[in-house]
């Protein structure tokens, strides 16, 4: 069997482009007993992915040059000689950019393709899911009535964190970079939704929370962190998650220090992955599949087509180019 | 009764001066029923009034210009008209800079005089060790061989956290102004203290801390802060519990921003005033109590001697020129 694959070909300075990607094609031996053969189905390309090509040291392992790109796959069973993966099953796991893949089961997880579109696994009710789940239930612990901002409101992780604190009853302001995503948010029903791109944000924040911030969920960070800080009323949470604004900086970001508002205000800030969670996985993926199920949430996706498409798609990352999770469906 | 007072003349902008202290004398008349004449014996002076100066929202509210500064207190009841109040009881409360008080018994607290000199009620048994108890214990938490960061560790609140440091296991690393106060830190039995004023201080810091840092107890922000910063390790804790560098600051201090290494650390920063501790209290007295009674806990002062020098000895605490606990005897 002949794979397609997608090589890390040198670490990008800056944004990265396509020249960071390098396509060969490489030969599968037939599975080996306890091995399977799988189908790539859908890719998930994700922000936190371009920390990985960078040599740093960060919260999960640098890729290797010369080596495939890993993340979030949906895959198909094709072949198998391990008889807890029938051919027909469908799994998640962290898995090479390839078009199939030999694995031996391990970190494979089996999709109850029932339950949802199998894509959905890697977005709602897959890492991104859990990522709001978690960081803005266990972190934030927004209460009825407190105001939440949420920062990339409508990328994968920010609209399932606005659906969230709504459920919670919480009121809800994000931040997104289009009128067309602002649209969508308000639709999604958030009570406020600012363009940063086109606002005057400290005003238009502080228009928008007229009691205050006592939650940030921030996938973001630069300007709009800046922005809330100064609305952060006594005892706000602040859920660290992300920082897309600064990952292709080549210089260290300057900015207003925040240690004085934080300190006045009695803040507590935790940075967050959601790897810390592994353990509660399945009370996470359990409550988000059952508010899906009741109508409580709802997934959203760009989809692009095609495995050659998968570089796109990630650089389609830092142009803002997603609504919802950016998904590339293979097969 | 004639007292004197020392009112606040003007807020200061930047750097506080004598300008913004005028004394006055007043005449108290004898106590009612139900109050008592206080005669004052030491006067608390600390880096936290500089906040309450400014008009600005904090999180203690501001003096009022031509009212008198107030702050801690340890006074001697001299007349009473309140039985649970007796003449020659000692107490400890917030009270306004006068030589004598009027008080109705409100918010005074008796003092065990026969345990610690009484200073010690507004040092090391007092506010101060407060700080220190339930900002290290409660939220950094520092576990047996983890390393913990001081900042302003010569300070009233630093140099009681570098001891409970100690007496939990950890090494404690502290930053002062002064060789004079880094060789004081070493005496009291610090691992390493360095003089942020002459050495490098991102690789005096490395060099301290060989195995990152896991707990990091903030009285100063700044520089100090931003190397720390560098050196967290995985789910590190930090206590923003002062900020004295920028206390004074005219214009918003800029830095590099903190909140992608917090991020990749799963850093846990929490803004802290010890008034959200109220409740706990004894709790706190009780423990440091029994710890200086077994000799595990030392005070340090720096003690200025009369009533006039109060606006000195505030003002010098922006110069660093105390060690430990500024502390003003006024009879």
């Amino acid at each position: 069997m002949n794979t397609q694959r997608i090589l890390l070909a040198s670490r990008p300075a800056g944004l990265p482009t396509a020249a960071q990607f390098q396509f060969d094609s490489q030969e599968l031996p037939a599975p080996a007993a306890g091995q399977v053969l799988l189908k790539t189905r859908y890719v998930s390309v994700d922000p936190y992915m371009r920390g990985r090509m960078s040599a740093a040291k960060s919260y999960v392992a640098p890729y290797e040059v010369g080596q495939p790109i890993a993340g979030g796959v949906v895959a198909e069973v094709v072949e198998s000689q391990n008889p807890a993966l029938p051919v027909g099953q469908v799994v998640v796991g962290n898995l090479p950019w390839q078009q199939y893949i030999l694995s031996d089961g391990q970190g494979l997880n089996p999709v109850p393709a029932d339950q949802a579109p199998l894509s959905y696994f890697l977005g709602l009710l897959g890492m991104p899911g859990l990522t709001a789940y978690f960081g803005l239930l266990d972190i934030c612990q927004p209460k009825p009535g407190e105001t939440v901002v949420v920062s990339g409101a409508a990328g994968a992780v920010g609209m399932i964190v606005g659906q969230l604190a709504k459920i919670q009853g919480a009121r809800v302001i994000g931040t997104a970079g289009s009128d067309e995503k602002v649209a969508y948010l308000k639709q999604l029903g958030f009570d406020e939704a600012i363009n940063y791109k086109t606002a005057d944000l400290p005003a238009a924040l502080a228009a928008a929370a007229p009691q205050g911030v006592d939650c940030y969920f921030d996938n973001v960070g630069g300007a709009i962190t800046d922005a809330v800080y100064d609305l952060l009323n006594k005892h706000a949470r602040i859920t660290l998650c992300g920082q897309i604004s600064t990952y292709n900086a080549t210089e260290t970001p300057v900015g207003p220090r925040p240690e004085g508002k934080l300190l006045k205000t009695s803040t507590r800030l935790q940075g967050f992955i959601v790897n810390d969670y592994l353990s509660r996985w399945p009370e996470g993926v359990k409550q988000l599949t059952e508010w899906y199920v009741q109508g409580k949430l709802q997934g959203e996706e760009t989809i692009t087509e095609g495995f050659d498409q998968i570089p796109a798609a990630f650089l389609g990352l830092f142009k803002g180019e997603n609504t919802g999770k950016a998904i590339v469906k293979v097969a």
